[in-house]
């Protein structure tokens, strides 16, 4: 039985972990860590909870922590996580990252889009991203993986048979993204007050959002070579999921069919992807791991759409497929 | 053309006071007034008003404001309100008050349930409550109008007729409520946080609103004799309206349509008031001043449904209706 | 293993109750039926089940569903349902059954509230009522169970305490619900099509919903005596849940810790039923087999509030927590 | 005072021309015609004008009609519009009119997305396209306007600057545009059922969709050569508006400043214009007839968004728009 701390455990993906982790058969929670302010039974904390786990959120207390468990789930924010990542390793446990710090390889990109300096370039240089359907023999057994974003997930998975096989121009990717809510988090906000959300749909992070440098690097290494894309994310009012509409310029003729074939033989054997003859709804993926996806050719140009639970797939749901794979367990456990 | 200054304006219910005024035929805003930190250009402030509103929103001079207005729609928070009232009316402004600083006549009852002292006790014995239906006489003309509560003004019409014809016991009756969550204000806050509030829905104040009092000391002045309401709230995952269902005791034996006759008879001449054969639905009075009221028998009781818009007839609407009557203006002026 | 059929499972119960036997270490979907022109593979019928379910669900057919099945979960719509409950009793297996056929054990209100003939007396007379928090006893071992409505089921559960131990008059009650629009089933309709359902609430059924009657009948059993009981349904823009706020009039003197306790008390083994010491919210309950309820005096009354999702302790969660007893499980087995 | 007739007034369009024109003070409503079986008093079809107008919807009389109205807004279906809009011409009225019938000027493109004849060319010849920012001059005193669809509008001008300027590549467009459920008109339909829709996202009409020949129509026609668009909608969970997100490839090099100046000059003596210096969010337009669009640069592309409420700016309000403009009233009146 793997036990499992989950360390920043107060928030949106803290909350999907436990969730996960309380029906996984071969893994039990431990430990749960968040700030002093958020700490309590987690049945206060989460009133989904109420009767169905009795753990307590506590401060950390790396002392504690050491020999208590195997793995630490650490849903720390971007550039808090690096500050405790190295102590979680040193404590002997395997740490899956949710944070964006160990995913950019390229220090200066990670520095210029979270502007703070990188301070564990050790253990950023040997974490392995943690998208099993492209880098599985080098998660399993890694001390350390990060966990991808959201968007990178949705998106990546939308593009990689194209990359992979060298089908499009690699700078001519377009990803038009929609999240729901639950993608900006538990803090309350004005733009996220239910009146000013609901009903309401919006451009943001216009060219500038840290989920586009991480697309890019990992296209570059499916392609073997450099990929731009023009990632541009809305936020729309439901509480989970993302669709991804991914537009590409073949680089010769290629028919519907053709890729549709293309892409249900790559995924053909992952557990989480389903290839669909049509187009997916987040509806159809909310509340599972599976990513559903769809391309087609339209006036020349190639578009692939893809679904996921941003806290699942996207998230905490992934962590765990992630978790199941460095143990060796089966893939699929506690996941749905 | 009447004169308007909105002091109070960057809240939801200045934002729906500037929308109503916009249309307005024989009004025209004039001034309007916020915290410092909440002022700019009015498109700026609310995005809905690039292009139809080039007035500032400007901290609160009471020099400026004397003279350059008729009246003032006082949006300011409980509490804050009577500090500022005795102002506008001693610069000659009339008043038309959305807080519950003058509503609850009864000044014990308001110091409890708002645990602060009233300082403005003058002003508040001569107010009137701006319940057109049942206030129409006293309103005109009125230099102070404390216009009613969201959750008053609808439960007051759904019992008002059964309460002056002496139908009911009159401890008997029960209001359950619903209300749309720009009930809570613009203010963003951790339970009506999008992911938090969407597909939710959950009863608060329980035992303890401040609508409750309101209620029953109109209540009570319609009946002539002392009413007590049990009233309980509901928030639920819409941006606009309240759903009132009440609950009474007939003294004797009525018959469903002897009810609706009586209904219809008593809101015959009411401009907003529509009363229907069917229950009323909440996206049927959505951004209208109208009120919608079924009323029926069910196994001995009598159970009556309202339905508003909380920031029209529930707020702005209604200060605009009271605005029309105390200026002698058509009632229904820039009110749909 | 228990092998699990589905008969009537191209609805959303079907859909929950797959969903729920996929998770189940104890059983195993064997066979899923609906109407020809609902038959397809599981994934096509309910994208959500791509790649998690291999099943096709087809027209019914007897002779293949003996011996192939240990316990029958039909879903098949009132009426319909006790046309096909013998046959299934006959092929031997045990059958959980949905609809409202074997739950009014007074024919006359069930024709009465239901306008048709009841064509199997004999099996509704050895019918048992499958709310285990009160028939546990009964349940096991039961050949046939008749699944609660979902309103009664978290009406019941808000005021059973308060009625077995004498507390309040019997013709006192009144409960208030809403439901989220799962609850109006799969079949598309002008009320709830998106754009009139959406930002909107309304009351239905007044005076004249069916589960009146079968809250009335449970509630009498419990109290011994003749309960009568106002019910009230509305309809809220939410997928899932039904918040239950149910009035009543104590007999005597109570007071809100004492009420707090004795359901604390009432409820200490149930392993799905959590009593809060604050307002229950839909959303923790949200996918769960949960009831959360809170109690309290407000002016000399009682007010108790009970959530659920109706799909799950609604309908499917709890058929299923039947089954489970039924067979000598865990009760808890498939559950969360 | 212009008369007003609405031919189909039983779907959203007819609804809120209904309410649009109810608020117009140069303008009344006369007649309001549906097919038998949707018709009745406007307050029954729909609750939210009882008491605010007492007309009656009923059967097309075009002999009723004739003398008795200036002008019909015919909200008829496609393939339905072109076989009344001849008689309501003959009949002496001008015609706005809500189909596609009178928009695709070539007739073979018209037959091969519609897939019937059309019957009525020598209309069709000199229809006008209703986009006053763009033809404003040939809608004054046209006998017939073919008002726009919905996706046209926000995508044509969110783009229509880039290309009357030749700034684009004319073959580099996408249009990546989500619609509120509004636009899915008022049959309800599986796909648009609450609990299908609610909470969920998807693309549909995969190169398929019938706007994008209108939008590479009227695209080419501003840019005097051939456009083509790669236009791709999505259906997202929310009563009204469209998002439309459109990248395009310049053909030299741009900046931001730049592109926003051009979009504030090309605009700038519009009413329902408003070029903003951030993303338009759809709420900001909800209920209006305005269109707020931003533009930008993001590496080597260009991204426009546009957001317009789909039924006003969509449809009734830029059909009343054009209305104003054929009788030479002042263009905002009736609007928001």
């Amino acid at each position: 039985m793997i036990r499992v701390a989950i360390i920043g455990a107060s928030g949106y993906t803290g909350a999907e972990s436990i969730q996960i982790i309380l029906q996984h058969s071969e893994a039990k929670l431990v430990y749960l860590t968040a700030l002093p302010e958020e700490c309590g039974a987690v049945g206060d904390v989460f009133g989904q909870f109420k009767g169905r786990c009795n753990l307590q959120i506590e401060p950390l207390d790396l002392k504690k922590l050491s020999g208590l468990a195997d793995v630490a789930l650490c849903c720390l924010p971007h550039k808090v996580s690096m500050g405790f990542v190295p102590k979680l390793l040193d404590a002997g446990l395997k740490v899956i990252d949710f944070s964006a710090d160990y995913r950019l390889k390229n220090v200066d990109i990670y520095e210029k889009f979270y502007g703070v300096k990188h301070t564990d370039k050790a253990n950023l240089a040997r974490a392995v991203f943690g998208l099993p359907e492209l880098f599985r023999e080098q998660i399993k057994g890694a001390d350390l993986v990060a966990n991808p974003g959201c968007y990178p997930t949705g998106a990546l998975l939308a593009v990689a048979p194209l990359l992979k096989d060298g089908l499009v121009d690699t700078d001519s990717i377009i990803v038009n993204a929609v999240t729901g809510i639950s993608g900006a988090g538990r803090n309350p906000s004005s733009k996220f007050h239910f009146p000013n959300m609901n009903e309401n749909l919006f451009a943001y992070g216009i060219g500038s959002h840290r989920h586009m440098p991480e697309m890019e690097q990992i296209a570059s290494e499916i392609a073997g070579s450099d990929v731009r894309i023009l990632f541009q994310p809305h936020a729309g009012p439901f509480d989970r999921g993302i669709l991804s509409t991914a537009y590409s310029q073949p680089k010769g003729k290629v028919r519907s069919e053709q890729l549709l074939q293309l892409y249900t033989d790559f995924y053909k054997n992952e557990p989480f992807v389903q290839v669909r003859k049509d187009a997916p709804a987040v509806k159809d993926v909310t509340g599972t791991n599976y990513c559903h996806i769809f391309i087609t050719c339209v006036k020349g140009r190639i578009v692939s759409f893809s679904a996921i639970d941003n806290l699942v797939k996207g998230a905490s749901g992934q962590a765990i497929q992630n978790m199941n794979i460095v143990f060796g367990l089966e893939e699929t456990l506690g996941l749905t």
